[in-house]
């Protein structure tokens, strides 16, 4: 749950599917794998900013995600902690932590969906592609 | 199965989610929506160039596009038909119709898994995001 480092890629055959689910507020994406990654850090580390550098983002791009999940749902997904300085804190509001917690389990529901029969399909794929040019088309 | 002008957006909710499955090969991806698209096209026009004009690809994109999906296969996806100049035609392989229906069949899992339980979800999201800027972080 609070792990924001990458995962390490599983071998094949799991590891040949991604999958991704974004969810659109109008043209914004108002939740995808990024901006839960985010609100997962943001929870770790108690601050937009540590948050952000844990995760390799400059503060305005961190901050410019932040402020879209918060204009895309009902309430805000994160709150910052008054308090003096450069030290002020954020985390997540129970909105947050809802829509995070839902998204994840939507994460798994397609996982689970997604590993029923495809082994045939799996089984096509080689294990390293050939060369550039060689399909003689 | 054939068509394959682009859908049209769909209203709220449906439309707010948006679901992506990819086939790796290696550092390639073997299939994913718009390699699936473009087999439908040259399954719809029976040659690479017309799929590659009626998806707005440039050839050389178009061909590089069926060029790794061929490699990545055990067997390739889509053959060319011998014959006289330019009027070449491709058509899917045996191999080609069942990946593509395979991973149609993946991507309708995926979407029914969805769709169960994300009603809570997709009400928490407005219908448009606020203004920019305006989330009080």
């Amino acid at each position: 749950m609070h792990d924001t480092k990458p995962r390490p890629a599983r071998p094949r055959p799991d590891g040949a599917l991604k999958l991704k689910a974004q969810l659109f507020c109008g043209t914004e994406i108002a939740m995808g794998p990024g901006k839960a990654q985010l609100l997962e850090a943001i929870d770790l580390h108690g601050s937009i900013a540590a948050a952000g550098r844990a995760l390799g983002m400059s503060y305005r791009r961190t901050w410019l995600l932040v402020d879209s999940m918060n204009r895309c749902w009902d309430e805000r997904l994160v709150a910052t902690i008054a308090g003096g300085g450069s030290a002020r804190g954020a985390r997540l509001t129970p909105n947050g932590r809802a829509v995070l917690e839902a998204y994840r389990a939507l994460e798994e529901r397609l996982a689970a969906a997604a590993n029923i029969g495809i082994e045939p399909l799996l089984a096509r794929l080689r294990h390293a592609p050939l060369a550039p040019g060689s399909s003689e088309v």
